[in-house]
């Protein structure tokens, strides 16, 4: 049974604050500093050793296969490295190369904007008639046809929370000769994912949100072992090389999930993400979703009974959400305002959605109806209807 | 006047140890831990506010500016992001954009592999003929033909340390209407650079060798004033977009050197970089120079006269040389492995490369001295031809 006490005292949480925003940066692990310190005494003392002695470059691996216990990898299939945006091409690009006489990669308009904005580059790179289909979210399976390549999914939609079936949209792919790409964002430490249980072809994530390694938390990417040895990499960098050290003219891509990494690896955050996954290890996943639809609809029962005006855009049913829930309200963006002002912080994403991401590690009852008294003061009081509140900034 | 003994006080350099691998991984600049700290206590207070309040959003671009200081560029040029293999692919996918009836990308045989290996990815995957041709470093100038769409040179030799004429290759491009893109790994802070003077049409780099960023360091990409604003992103992320947080489903590229920034930035890691920039608002580049060729001539004179069976590799002609000296030896791997053991700590490189960064900024007449003393000693004394020196591991 998860100690969620426990979890709590793990984090660094100011006073005062009530933080439903771990769906966008989760907050600072206590154990963080310590290990960020020790990072740099290793850069200190041994230097140019600290690549072998210390370990740095067996990180992405090792940490690849933290993260992949989180989201139902097997070891040995997760690596550690970049940006999201970099391993959503790296992933397309072995897609498509793996399935060369298609040129339809299907997305769904709920997707990230990076995700769509990627493919989109891709298939202006590739030319040859390649093109990224999108449809609406609930349209995705029924657009899964012959055609295409390859699906792009984020299991979980940034804005209203909303849960693809990844085992079944997986399944249909593979019906028709398609692979799978799923961008775990809003997934992977909200709930158990099965990637290698649900057949997902490949896998992608970031760090930084419910996983808790800090801004600009490295990404992660994840190939089922059937395409591991034979997935081509378009961006060849040298420490996906077979032998990288040998310095050899031409690319001959590393065993298995090796090839997919590129160049030297961000070791200090790699070491605040090391950190951060340590407070995993005390974690059964189904607890954590368990908790974590309880403080949900605790929510949103307690938002609906005191706040007029909110339209819930998370779906009510529990097989259908993750870890956030969202309302729409035609002047969200100045009530987010004045909430953060409030000591409440959740966040925006045009054009009306207040997003409040329910992360159990640190959050408990009393938080939640915290939360939700601020924002009926605010409802009933108008708040929001003054300034600066009301006063929309080009970028939030 | 740069005072090199105020800069060797801004390092944390272990005791005993005569590093001259600083062209590998730059020591610990001191105020680089209390910068980690400040970052982390943002984190912690100002969650995920601290995208605006403390400014992490505009690091890319600031810190951009500082380094764009050092290699010769005007302010807004320059931007901070991934590794130095990803922004090798934006900036070749990018030029042989700007050159859409040619094909061929011209790089020399001395080019770090990394770069070559993200050139043929981009080349596999871009297919339509195109090709990635490597000619002897000393045969680039008279490969530059009309076929050439782009240059891809790496100023200074990795192993070597023999220098390209940045400015002859970049005319000569110029005149057969090719682009040029300059690797600058081995070159930001090892000597003064011109990238706009030398008409540079890209220029990327790393900023763990000579800048002191700390391992996996973000990477830094300049675009020429004339291409910054028609270049196209492959790399189509969503920091990169005109407008990220409008969260729109079609990419349109940010403005300017905006959009070659792709993912979320890594924070911690730019930290560390932002307070190793700091040595360098101290330091005249001119001088550095100076110094750095006054301790290069000491050290090849002094090996040269007691270390028989070292060949130089490195040229001997100050105009074609960075700030790294390298000599050849059969027996390289075990005379370094000795070395280090020594306390000594330069690098090898395959097949017999002996290399050893010289860099003022820590390192003065006492270490260059007692660097030749110690492999004068292991060479005389025969100290490499034993266990476990002489034991070649795969990978160093």
């Amino acid at each position: 049974m998860t100690d969620f006490t426990w979890t709590r005292s793990q984090f660094d949480l100011p006073e005062g604050v009530v933080y439903l925003d771990g769906n966008s940066l989760g907050p600072l692990p206590r154990a963080v500093p310590g290990r960020m310190e020790a990072a740099q005494r290793e850069w200190a003392t041994q230097l140019i050793g600290g690549w072998n002695e210390a370990g740095w470059m067996e990180m992405p691996r090792r940490l690849g296969d933290r993260v992949g216990r989180l989201i139902g990898a097997e070891p040995g299939h997760t690596v550690i490295g970049d940006t999201l945006s970099i391993k959503v091409f790296q992933a397309l690009a072995a897609a498509l190369r793996l399935r060369p006489d298609r040129r339809i990669i299907l997305s769904d308009s709920g997707n990230f904007p990076s995700d769509l904005y990627m493919a989109e580059g891709l298939v202006k790179l590739l030319g040859c008639d390649y093109e990224l289909r999108l449809v609406a979210p609930e349209a995705v399976e029924g657009a899964i046809t012959e055609e295409v390549a390859v699906t792009l999914i984020t299991e979980v939609d940034y804005r209203t929370g909303r849960r693809h079936d990844m085992a079944r949209l997986t399944a249909k792919a593979h019906e028709v000769g398609a692979l799978s790409i799923w961008d775990l964002a809003h997934s992977a430490g909200a709930f158990p994912i099965g990637v290698t249980k649900g057949g997902a072809d490949f896998a992608v994530g970031c760090t930084y949100k419910y996983l808790n390694a800090g801004p600009g938390g490295p990404a992660f990417i994840y190939v089922a072992p059937e395409h591991a040895q034979v997935a081509e990499p378009a961006l060849a960098g040298w420490l996906g090389h077979d032998a990288p050290f040998a310095f050899e003219q031409g690319y001959r891509p590393g065993k298995g999930i090796e090839r997919m990494r590129v160049g030297t690896p961000p070791v200090l955050q790699m070491a605040a993400l090391d950190a951060a996954l340590d407070v995993w290890d005390g974690v059964d996943l189904d607890d954590l979703r368990a908790r974590s639809l309880e403080l949900e609809d605790r929510f949103i029962a307690k938002v609906e009974a005191s706040c007029p005006g909110l339209d819930l855009a998370t779906p009510r049913d529990h097989a259908e959400r993750g870890s956030q829930v969202s309302f729409r309200h035609p002047e969200g963006y100045a009530i987010m305002q004045a909430l953060i002002a409030e000591g409440v912080v959740g966040d925006f994403r045009a054009p009306d959605i207040l997003r409040f991401g329910i992360t159990p590690l640190y959050l408990g009852e009393a938080e939640i109806d915290a939360a939700v008294e601020v924002l009926a003061r605010i409802l009933r009081d108008a708040l929001w209807d003054r300034e600066p509140y009301r006063t929309r900034k080009a970028v939030t």
